[in-house]
C-alpha cells in the first residue's frame, strides 16, 4: 500500500515504539509486507531466516528485532521488540477500519450505466466503472477497484481479509490486510465467490477473465487475461496465473506458485508446484495429463498383476 | 425458451441482419440452443461439425453461417455472418434484462403460507408456491419457478447465468441465458448454494430432493426425485441425475453425463463418464467402488513389492 | 436442547399420541437425539439396532416403537407408532419456528463495541459478545451464541438446519434441528462459510480457531481451540476436531470421526477414519503423509515397471 504522502520517521515513532538504529532515510511513503515492497516502503522482518531478504529488498525502512545484522544497502532499521505487531499497528493507523453507515458508501464512485441490484454493499472508497451489473447481495469491501463492463453475480464477496496469522502459541495474531482487489474490464464473476484483498499489495483479476460460481481467490493472487476458471476452484495466496489459463471445476492450486500461459488444469486436480504453460495437467498432485493417465492405466492393471505374482 | 406467441421472420429481420435463404416456415414461437430445441424454435449453428445436428434437429428455423448445406428436412435457414451473436441478440430482445426496483418484484407471485425472511430477493416473474420458507438473503433471479413446501437456506443464489462463453480470441463472448430454474415440491436446499438457470431450457430439481450447503448445480442440469446431494458437491452443465441418486460431499460430476437411478457416488469422487444406476462409485475418475478399493489395496502393497524386485 | 423448565409427561401426551408403558419418571427437562442425551431428557429410538443404546443411555424418557424390550435401567418408555415423527413434533412444539420481522431480532443481545455492518441478519435469541465485527450480509439463525472479539466475514451463514432426513420411501422426512451454534472468543470466520446448528446439541467452534472462506462445518461438529481451517474445507456431521489441528484447502472429513490434537491434514485430502494427533496426513482416503508419498512415488514407477515385465 502506498500512502499517497510522505511520512517522516518521527511520525512513525509516535505510533510504534521503535529506535532508529542505522540508515539514512528519514521518511516513508508506503507500508508493505516483504513480498510487495518497493522504494519508499517500510516493511518488517522478525525471523533470522528472512533478515537478508528484507535487508536486500527494495524497502527503504525495515522494522527488525535485531541490531548488528549485515546491512549492505544501508537500509534504515527500526529496532522493535515485536516487528509483526508494530507493522500491524502502522497498517491500522494509516488504514483504519471504518464501519459503514449505508449500503453504498458515500465515498464510493459508480460509473455511468452501472446497475447495482438490491442490497448490494459497496464499501468505502470503492470504485466501480461503467456498464457493470452487480447482482443482489454482492458485498464489495473498502478500496476495491472494479473496471468497466464487469458482471458480478449474487452473494459474491469481494475484498475480505487475507487468511494470514502469526502463531503466538496461546493464540493467532491476525495480519491486518490493507491491499486491494482490482478487477479489470469485462471480467465476469459467478455467484457466491470469494476474492480476498491483498495483504498489502493487490489481488488482480485480469481483463476478460471469467470465474464460475463458488470460486475462492485468495489474497494477492494475480490472474492474467482471458482465463477461464470453472466452479468451486480454489487458488491460494499470492499465486500467479498467467494469461489464457483454463482451470476446471473443483481444482485447487497451492500458494506462491506460477501457472504458465495457456496451461490447462483438469477438474479436481491439486496443484502443488508451479506449472509450465501450454500443457495439460491432471491429478493430485497434478502432473502432465498424459503421464497421469498412463499411471492410472497402470494402476488399473495392478491388482491382477500382483495376484498373478503371489 | 418458448415465447408464448408467434413471431414472423420479418420481425426477426428487424432485430438481426440475416437473409432467409431457404425453407418454408415464416415464423417462430421459441428461441433455443441446439440441446433444447423443439418445433417452432429458432436455433443457431456456427461450426461445420454441428451443421447436420442443427439441420436434422426439431428446430424450425436455423441461423447459420453457410449456404449450400444439405438440408433434408427443408428447415428455414437464416444466413448470418455471426450466428452466435445474432442468436444472443434475439435472446436479449425477447428477454431483456430488467433491473429490479424492490427486493421482491411486483411481478412475482408468492403462495399462501410462504415465509420470506428478511432481505430475500425475488426477481421479476418469479413464482413461489405455498408453505415455503425462504431464509434470509436468498437471491432468486427472474423467471424461476419454485413449488410448494420448498425450503431454501440463507445466502443461496437461484438462477445466475450459465458459465458459457464463445472464445473470440481477443475476448470471450457471453451466451445470454434465458432458461429458468424449476424447483419442484418439497425440495430443500442448503445455505450458500448456487443453482444456475438453463441456457435456453430449464435447470430442474426434482420433488423431494435435498441438497446440502455450498452445492453447485450448473445450467441445464436435471436432477430427479428423492436425490440426496451432500455439501460442496458440484454438477456441471446439462448433466442428468436420475431419481434417488445419492452423492456424497465434495464429489464433482462433469457435464453432459447421465447418472443412473439409485447410483451412489462416494465423497470426493470425480465423475467423468455416465454411470449405470444401482451401483456404488468412488475415485477420481470415479469407477465402481469395489474395483476402486481393490486398486487402492494394491497400491498399498506396491512400494514393498517394488523394493523387493529391485 | 435443555428446556429450562420441567415438563410433566402428561403435557407431552397432549402434544403426541403415546402411551406410558413403564418406568418411574413423570417429567422431562430436555429433548435430545441419542448422541446428545443427558439425565432429564426425552429421546427416541425406532430401530431394533439402537434399542439397547437408547435404553442404556442417560436419557430419562425414551419414545420407542416396541414394548417388551429389556430395560435394565428402568427408563420411562413412551410407546409410539412413529417415534421419529413424535420426536420432531416435540421439537417443533417447544422450539417453534418464528419468522423474523426485522434484520436484527429484538430478542437478540449485542455486546458493547460490536459492529454489525449493513444487512446483517441476527435471528431470535441470538447472543453476540463484545468487540465483534460482523461483516455485511452475514446471516445468524436463532439461538446462536457468539463470544467476544469474533470476526465473521460477508455472506457467511451461521446456524442453518442439519442435513438429516429419514427416508420414508416416497419422501424424506426432515429432522427438525433445535441445537445451537456456539462460537467462542477470538474466532474468525471467512466469507461465504456455512456453519450448521446441531440437531439437538451444539456445533462448537473453539476459541482462537480461524476458518477461511467457503468452509462447511456440519451439524454438531466440535472444533477445538487454535485450529486453522483453510478455504473450501468440509467437515461432516458430529465430527470432533481436537485443539491445534491444521486442515488445508479443499480437504474433507467424514462424519462421526475424531481428529487428534495437532494433526495436520494436507490439501484435498479425504478423511474417512479417525486420525491420531500429532501426525501429518494426506490423500483420498487420507493416510500418514510419508506412507502416502511412498505410494505415490511407487505409482510413478509403475508404468515403466509393468512395461518391462510384459
Amino acid at each position: 500500500m502506498k500512502l499517497g504522502r510522505i511520512v517522516p520517521l518521527n511520525k512513525l515513532q509516535k505510533i510504534i515504539e521503535v529506535d532508529i538504529i542505522e540508515g539514512e532515510a528519514d521518511s516513508i511513503d508506503g507500508i508493505n509486507e516483504i513480498h510487495k515492497v518497493s522504494e519508499g516502503d517500510v516493511t518488517f522482518v522478525d525471523h533470522p531466516k528472512y533478515y537478508q531478504k528484507a535487508l536486500n529488498s527494495a524497502a527503504t525502512v525495515v522494522i527488525i528485532d535485531k541490531a548488528d545484522v549485515p546491512n549492505p544497502l544501508n537500509r534504515t532499521l527500526l529496532l522493535s521488540k515485536d516487528p509483526f505487531s508494530d507493522y500491524v499497528k502502522l497498517v491500522q493507523y494509516f488504514r483504519p477500519f471504518t464501519p459503514m453507515t449505508a449500503n453504498v458508501s458515500a465515498t464510493a464512485t459508480i460509473g455511468e450505466g452501472t446497475i447495482l441490484q438490491p442490497n448490494v454493499i459497496v464499501g468505502n472508497h470503492v470504485s466501480i466503472g461503467k456498464n457493470c451489473v452487480i447482482h443482489p447481495n454482492v458485498v464489495i469491501y473498502d478500496h476495491a477497484i472494479i473496471g468497466d463492463h464487469v458482471v458480478i453475480h449474487a452473494n459474491t464477496t469481494i475484498g475480505a481479509d487475507a487468511f494470514y496469522y502469526k502463531n503466538r502459541g496461546t493464540h493467532f495474531e491476525r495480519m491486518v490486510s490493507c491491499g486491494r482487489v482490482i478487477i479489470e474490464d469485462f471480467v465476469e464473476i459467478g455467484a457466491n465467490c470469494t476474492i480476498d484483498k491483498g495483504v498489502s499489495g493487490d489481488t488482480i483479476i485480469g481483463a476478460h477473465t471469467k470465474i464460475d460460481n463458488l470460486g475462492h481467490i485468495a489474497h494477492g493472487v494475480v490472474i492474467g487475461k482471458r482465463c477461464l476458471i470453472a466452479a468451486q476452484v480454489g487458488i491460494a495466496g499470492k499465486t500467479t496465473i498467467e494469461d489464457e489459463v483454463t482451470i476446471w471445476g473443483q481444482a485447487g492450486i497451492s500458494k506462491d506458485l506460477t501457472i504458465g500461459k495457456k496451461a490447462i488444469i483438469s477438474a479436481k486436480s491439486g496443484v502443488s508446484k508451479s506449472l509450465e504453460g501450454g500443457k495439460w495437467y491432471f491429478g493430485i498432485p497434478a502432473r502432465e495429463g498424459k503421464k497421469a493417465h498412463r499411471e492410472l492405466a497402470a494402476l488399473r492393471m495392478l491388482p491382477d498383476f500382483l495376484k498373478q505374482r503371489k
